[in-house]
């Protein structure tokens, strides 16, 4: 590492009990140097950044005045617990962040003790500290359990439901909930209104500068300082009316930065013999302290590498525009020529592409938060008056909409398009970012039409396809990052359902592939050419319909049939499969399914991650050479 | 129809058009005839009778105040809907009520132009209603949308998720809550304690008695009623604080059974030029004007055909315990050797069986609403603590929770037992309940163990079994109803985890079933052996991980194998062929594989529900005959 900064403070401490151990005095240069390690470290790594930085003074708070690993701190998402694995022992692989066999990029119970719950999507964080605190209530063992939660994630439904019901039980659990007003994009819906009536209330601010006045004049004696700052936390209640609705006990607003502040008020709450749920509501700054991050509008959220001193991203070169990028603007160009045209996103409009949709359709862009189960039936009102909504979720999000999608939409044949971003493997942010699953789970809804293109032309067809397809639902599925520079149409043109097409004709084998796993395919096709195998490749286009004609064809004219999709088994080789062996198919034709392993794979390229898989060429050529002469 | 009830008034009635030409004095009479004739028809037909008695006059005066069908009303989960049903068009049709080809259950979208948006599935319809509006809108095509929704229904995540989004549009949409402190089950959570006390606050009785005592006074004329209730009704807010700080304009309490107050609020609100939503808190009473059903616990929420004079109930008669009950005694056995074991449903405790659990271990059963997100993921935080959590939930519910599943449980391989009753077909409440999908949408996750009992004997061994297994989340799955009335074992025996068994043992054709498809499966041996077929019939008892080596051996010695399950596509027998054909077993033995056909099928009697999925002995019979003549 070039010119480490120094921090010679918090290299001293190992664990968070070598923190405890401190005078309180010495948590702003802690604090400061947990803010100057990361921002090095995460400069050399990528990952996220603003997050973190906006709770670093919270994160040294907490494990001063809680007793972790035994009490809990469950950081709500977890793409903010950098400070946290700083401070809990994991300082010296921070290098490792995100890369395969390297520290995650999220909290994970499998890494360390001080990781009660692995959390990557968001709103979790309240029903498991729920669920922690009444397991240590029945079995005896006391100890406090600590939400940290964003106010982007509180839109979730999920976290509603989480403090409806524990705001009837006489159960302790601490939330905080960690105002930045900004998660992703800048938050929406009434809750987030609500927040900010509560800190533009005059209250807050002339009883913050007067906490600010009073506190320079105070004697630096923590044990006063406690005392008081607990008056204060509780007259700088301006509202907190909807929370004490919900049966919580609402302190705040606090300031978040401020140390003098946030270990009085969270001592108290340790302190207090409360068996009712506690809310303490925290103002930060997302990007705190770092001066490039405090002045950029994303805050730093999830960042390249870059240069610390002067916060300039490094730009991963690529010739070839973002499958998202192509999906919001083949989307824009559609949405010209016909006005039903709407797009829905929960709280991604940049993830999705949908900002640059938003910027020509204003009207036309829906972002309803973080609440995908929402997002799919809004759609499904929408698609019942005649308009042609496009919902567009990663696949891994979408998980969160399934029952819409069955009862909303399936069941009720209505025409939502589903543009499902980040399919397959998606590298750093890991398993539980992975597109695994959406092919399986879609295919077995009746009434459901699923495309996988497999490169950027194809999903220009796809989306074309989907504009014109009004009789039901449909999804699209396609990657994380960009492709392999197909040239583009200008606009797609619409796709017969249900039909494949072959990309190469042989006699030996014939290689079914669904979605981007083609270029490898063809890969493979021309590895095994020079070893004499002929191969046929087929791009199957449609996970729903398959192309049976074209199946049964191929298995007929084959002596070896490999299906391959980026995503978990029962999928698409099941569905090519279970028609074969309907048909009596196999009696002289072999089949292989490759799909990703029935295991969850870590965090990597991923390159990596596809040949771990065996989803690359290499992987391709070896079962099928295997299968060959077995 | 004996005795068939007088409705002289409601038998000129065609459509709302015609209710909206009647003179506002005749409407408590039809509300009157509604209530009588639904009350004798459901007594012939059995169903949902509770929630509809509550809404008769909230669905009189919606349909005589608002345009439908181009004003929508959208019912929130539908069983609410006879009243409603009655008065569009299909009175005449109520008692086919819930039986093959005759009229749903719910609303639907396909049965009437009246039913903007079928439910079945709790708290969609805000979401629903405000795609509806915001198309409306975008179209240039004012209409009022209206969503009825419960005060159980609003614990749901959902729900808050699309309240959250409307909050902050500026967009026309009136939510009715119809609050009568009684979903299925007594409500539970902070809103319905909030709700509560805003009923409870003396500022609403002394109101609600003033109005009452002005009304007589008042004269006659709904033209003077119209201005002062909407008086009234405004002075009336004793709460609402937490609906207007999410954004909405708050009206109520109103009484939801005099018409005098509703028709004049929704008049007003109708006429409104308002563009914000708007939230109508009507009170009313589960069960209204019957008896039998205001005094009886579950208020005649779903009941079968019973005596209208005394309101006693027909039991259906039944040697057999339910699969539910079993359930139950047998979870109550394991809780009380083993002190880990909790239990948590989501709004279900009395369909779940849970209600006895909670009898004997009121402190270990959660009742957390309906909340299947949350419940599943607070299951995970108890896990995490060490306890044994078994979170019991439909089949058709668990889907709104499958992320959670996924991403809380299974990737942490949490120790959570999933309880999945009503599993496969559900009889009379049709597509939208049926149990579907579970085994393909668990068997693709990497870490889940799913066991489906084939009688209620081997569900008593799944049981002491899920009770056992303690190194990650395992599944079991039972039908609606009850079994074959196998002797029971005291406590059940855990199984050795993946394998199956060999029922009976033959030589021409494998049966591998999974489930209670096994009683099925043994008269097709019966009557193939008849024929001269000699079959083997295996008890699959694993969906995951599958018996690999019985699967094997079964196809080696047998020239054709059929596996059968009450689920869809994709699932247990794909995951059995997908093993055969990736071992080359299929090249002298051929295979079928038996499954819910993909598409959904309507509300019927389970019996014939299987018989069109060919799932009856009589399918695999023709199945098995076929194949082999093929």
């Amino acid at each position: 590492m070039k010119n480490p900064p120094k921090t010679p403070l918090l290299d001293t401490l190992e664990s968070p009990h070598d923190l405890r151990a401190l005078s309180p005095q010495k948590l702003p240069v802690i604090a400061d140097e947990v803010r100057t390690f990361m921002i090095n470290s995460v400069s050399k790594t990528g990952g996220h950044l603003g997050s973190g930085l906006g709770v670093v003074e919270l994160t040294t708070a907490l494990h001063y005045v809680f007793n972790t690993p035994h009490d809990k701190i469950i950081w709500d998402v977890g793409h903010q617990a950098y400070p946290h694995k700083i401070l809990t022992g994991r300082k010296n692989a921070m290098h490792t962040l995100r890369q395969g066999g390297g520290l995650s990029g999220f909290t994970e119970r499998a890494e360390s003790p001080y990781d009660p719950f692995g959390a990557a999507h968001s709103s979790t964080s309240i029903s498991a500290g729920l669920g922690m605190s009444v397991a240590s209530h029945l079995q005896n063992d006391p100890k406090n359990v600590v939400a940290v939660i964003g106010d982007g994630a509180m839109s979730a439904g999920m976290a509603f439901e989480a403090m409806n019901n524990a705001g009837t039980k006489d159960q302790r659990l601490i939330v905080i909930l960690n105002d930045n007003d900004m998660s992703i994009a800048p938050p929406v819906g009434a809750m987030s209104a609500y927040l900010s009536r509560m800190l533009s209330g005059k209250t807050w601010i002339s009883m913050r500068n007067l906490a600010k006045n009073l506190a320079k004049k105070l004697p630096k004696s923590m044990e006063h300082l406690a005392e008081r700052a607990e008056e204060y936390a509780r007259t700088w209640v301006t509202g907190g009316t909807l929370f004490e609705e919900l049966g919580f006990y609402y302190i705040g607003p606090v300031d978040g930065h401020n140390l003098d502040h946030l270990l009085p008020v969270l001592e108290n709450v340790r302190d207090m013999p409360h068996d009712s749920p506690v809310l303490i509501h925290i103002v930060t700054e997302k990007g705190k302290g770092y001066n490039p991050a405090e002045l950029s509008d994303h805050k730093y959220h999830g960042v390249s590498q870059f240069d610390v001193a002067t916060g300039k991203l490094s730009k991963t070169v690529s010739n070839s525009p973002s499958f998202t990028s192509i999906f919001a603007e083949q989307l824009i160009k559609h949405a010209e020529k016909d006005e039903k045209i709407v797009a829905v996103t929960a709280a991604m409009p940049s993830g999705t592409g949908l900002d640059s949709f938003a910027k020509t359709y204003p009207t036309r862009l829906f972002d309803v938060g973080i609440a995908e189960q929402h997002a799919v039936t809004f759609a499904g009102g929408m698609a019942c008056e005649g308009l042609k909504p496009f919902v567009a979720i990663y696949s891994t999000f979408l998980q969160r909409a399934y029952d819409q999608i069955i009862h909303d939409i399936d069941i009720q044949n209505l025409p939502v398009r589903f543009a499902i971003d980040r399919a397959g493997y998606v590298g750093a942010d890991g398993k539980t970012h992975c597109g695994a699953f959406d092919i399986a789970y879609l295919s077995i809804l009746p009434n459901m039409m699923i495309m996988c293109p497999s490169d950027e032309a194809e999903l220009c067809h796809a989306i074309a396809t989907a504009v014109d397809y009004d009789c039901g639902p449909c999804a699209f599925r396609y990657p994380r990052g960009t492709g392999m520079n197909t040239p583009l149409p200008p606009m797609g043109t619409p796709l017969t359902i249900g039909k494949g097409r072959i990309i190469k004709s042989g006699t030996d084998v014939a290689i079914i592939s669904l979605g981007t796993r083609l270029e490898e395919s063809l890969l493979a096709h021309d590895i095994l050419g020079k070893q004499g195998v002929s191969v046929t490749v087929a791009d199957a286009r449609f996970a729903k319909p398959i192309d049976e004609n074209m199946v049964m064809d191929l298995a007929k004219n084959h002596k070896l049939i490999v299906t391959i999709e980026e995503g978990s088994r029962n999928g698409f080789g099941a569905s090519v499969t279970t028609l074969l062996v309907n048909n009596d198919m196999c009696q002289s034709t072999k089949i292989r399914t490759l799909t990703m392993p029935d295991e969850y794979i870590n965090h990597d390229s991923n390159k990596n991650q596809n040949a771990m898989a065996g989803l690359d060429a290499d992987g391709i050529v070896k079962t099928i050479t295997k299968a060959l002469v077995s």
